[in-house]
């Protein structure tokens, strides 16, 4: 794997923020909609159901070494980590992985989304939203909540084994600290606007919420898009500029 | 462990798969029927049962390569990773473990079958079933939830150092990562029709459900049944003739 | 560690025990005593903790190989892992390390026991009791969910790099499949008698609610406390005799 | 790493024990506030919480060895694996780090504080209290929920190749251990105090709900403030001596 395949490279995140957002948008979807079989099941369902979906989502693209998250891929470029032209490659990937993994999760609960008489529960499928609107807080909820997710992956590299952006660099058991990090961040830092932490995983399924043919399926709130595209995007960024610092490998 | 023997591989099989359906369906054994110590346990208890399960039956199917599903075992054939022989040997081992399972599970909780009065809670702790009735999308579920399932056991073997379906190649923290994609599967794609994913798990259990004196016990859903064993077949294949190019490493 | 020192055997054997019960008690304390911060925290909560129980329980006692479990112990004796002499001295380590976790169990939750009414959930931290009485089906309950954690067991020392009983052979992430599999038989086969699968775990905390000055505590149910001894001992030893053919490393 | 820098090692303490405690606050603030996205999560969202709180101050803290807790610090000087000026600088950088991380997650959840009507409420996101007030009892409590914490590190320490306080020496898998502990602790032995288990991260935030302007805030109760202080000092020291005898490597 000496010779990075551009394809591939865009192929490996396709298919890993697929898989992200298929699963992530599923959970909710089997937590929230009308008669599903994990109809109720709380924030521990909901944090254990993305913080895995990163697990597979990461597995699956090993290949690229698992960026899956234009967040992430700010902080891998501030750190040096991936060049600026596998950032673009990537981040287009995730976002048209993201729109994909909503349309396959909306078809794996089809007649949920119909059953259900909430449109405000439809779009939560799909995308986040705050519990109490305050763009300027809301903002920085989303930023401190990336910080920790990017300052913990950019910890791993220098200490650990595991380098995330690294392609070819992750085996199955790497994949787990990613994921309890972010059923980490869920249980702490997503009361306030569900942990988008990543713009791809807001957009994208926007973005699908808008173009589907959902029965209902009411706004779907652009006003507050920019907020987890921004905030994630400032986050990653600090934690890129403030890790070699803070993790003390300045030394 | 250069020559395999067939007895053995059988009985690695079905030991695996009988582990795998006494505990998954002890699980919703413990969270349907009544009386029971689990009794409404919700999602988060059935979907960490049901990973765990995976997790046993893997442990005790190492001699085999823990293949315990039909499903894995097309995506494993389709790869090549095992033969057309091993195949059908394991297919029918786990078919058998399957019943073995859900028989040594009645016996387990008899006395909450006998206290029981709803005829579905006790189909439902053996076989699956649809939260909403349309056999096209319950299959496209099933699809999708299979390729989830196996696309990450490829990944595995393919990035990492777990080969599932290589005899004798999985330690004991080797069947965590298998065993998180199961949880993930269940909190995310288990809410249209309980996730399947795996024929012998239902088509097993089932059998035993029709055979089993269970008082008041009412029909087997036999309509519903060619579900869960053509949608994990097919999500299999598709994860198989995938992988190769998905996962980045066809270059 | 070539020559093992009988007293810090026992003494490892003991403080393991003793975790074991303080954490495994702990947990059904903080789940159904009176004002608790964990009051109803319902069976998820309870599968975790005692299965994190077995994990410092097993941490902290890698001296002696961490066997902490009476039916583990007979199924070690069968495959010649451990001698009879080390046997019966984990054995009584067990029982008595079993009374005194039981014992600071019940001085941390001290002031709820005595804000506790029910005498039944009293006896419950100490020790398990059948949701519906049946003495013969209750016995085989608990060969079959003891039979699992032992064969589980069994299963990690031949194909991986796991062996419960050799001493001074673990790690900490050596403790993690054992724990995982305690949280298995939790979830899936605890409904009908609350799972003892430890001879030690049940008869050492049933003593010390006989003993211990508990107001109100109503029977020590004695006329039960044969089940989760017999049980898991016919449990451990069958699978004792069937790992050896069953796990396929007879070939 | 041969040569500590002290300003790292203490920048190093500062940044995980304010990860720490933003994690943690964070999960008490989504499970408790008014009007959040985890509302009502119960006691296995916040043992899961706290557990990965831990988790992530420890991967971020790997220069320092991932102290974050004087009482931890204390078993560690007393078995000679830091030294009193290690010690000493640890334990500001923690308390500091413990108020920091109070005050991030206190803006995190800002218009959550402002929902909430019950000032015992937004204590309680801050500092531990008791169930049921009974200082000696509740510092008993902390003194064996604190011991349990030091004696399973220090048992990492000796038998596993995970060196709690040995700088560098921590890789992202080698967190989980400690985290697990810390996920048991609260599930089993939380329910009288709440499990302070850390003078840092009941004293830090206690004074950050002093000095923070919270309307409706109420008392800082620092009538209880010394017990989640000098219990968890009294245990951790108590591990500390206890660990060489009764962890058998003595011998």
């Amino acid at each position: 794997m000496n010779e990075l395949n551009p394809v591939l490279y865009f192929l490996s995140e396709f298919v890993g923020t697929s898989l992200l957002l298929l699963l992530g948008c599923g959970v909710v979807a089997n937590v929230v909609l009308a008669k599903t079989k994990g109809f109720a099941g709380g924030i521990i369902a909901i944090a254990w159901g993305w913080g895995l979906a990163v697990f597979v989502g990461v597995l699956a693209s090993a290949y690229s070494g698992s960026i899956l998250n234009p967040a992430v891929g700010v902080g891998l470029l501030v750190t040096g980590t991936i060049t600026p032209v596998m950032f673009l490659i990537a981040t287009i990937a995730e976002v048209l992985g993201g729109i994909f993994g909503a349309v396959l999760c909306w078809i794996v609960y089809k007649k949920h989304f119909d059953a259900e008489e909430d449109a405000g529960n439809k779009l939560g499928v799909f995308a986040t939203g705050p519990a109490i609107r305050s763009y300027g807080l809301n903002f920085i909820t989303e930023v401190i909540a990336t910080f920790v997710l990017v300052f913990s992956i950019l910890a791993f590299a220098d200490f650990g084994d595991i380098n995330v952006g690294v392609p070819g660099d992750l085996g199955p058991l790497s994949a787990l600290p990613v994921a309890l990090v972010v059923v980490a961040i869920g249980l702490s830092l997503g009361g306030p606007t569900g942990y988008a932490i990543n713009p791809a995983r807001d957009l994208g399924p926007r973005i699908a919420h808008a173009i589907l043919p959902i029965p209902g399926k009411g706004s779907s709130d652009w006003a507050y898009s920019w907020v987890p595209i921004a905030g994630p995007l400032a986050g990653g960024a600090l934690a890129g500029f403030a890790s070699p610092v803070l993790l003390g490998f300045a030394s």
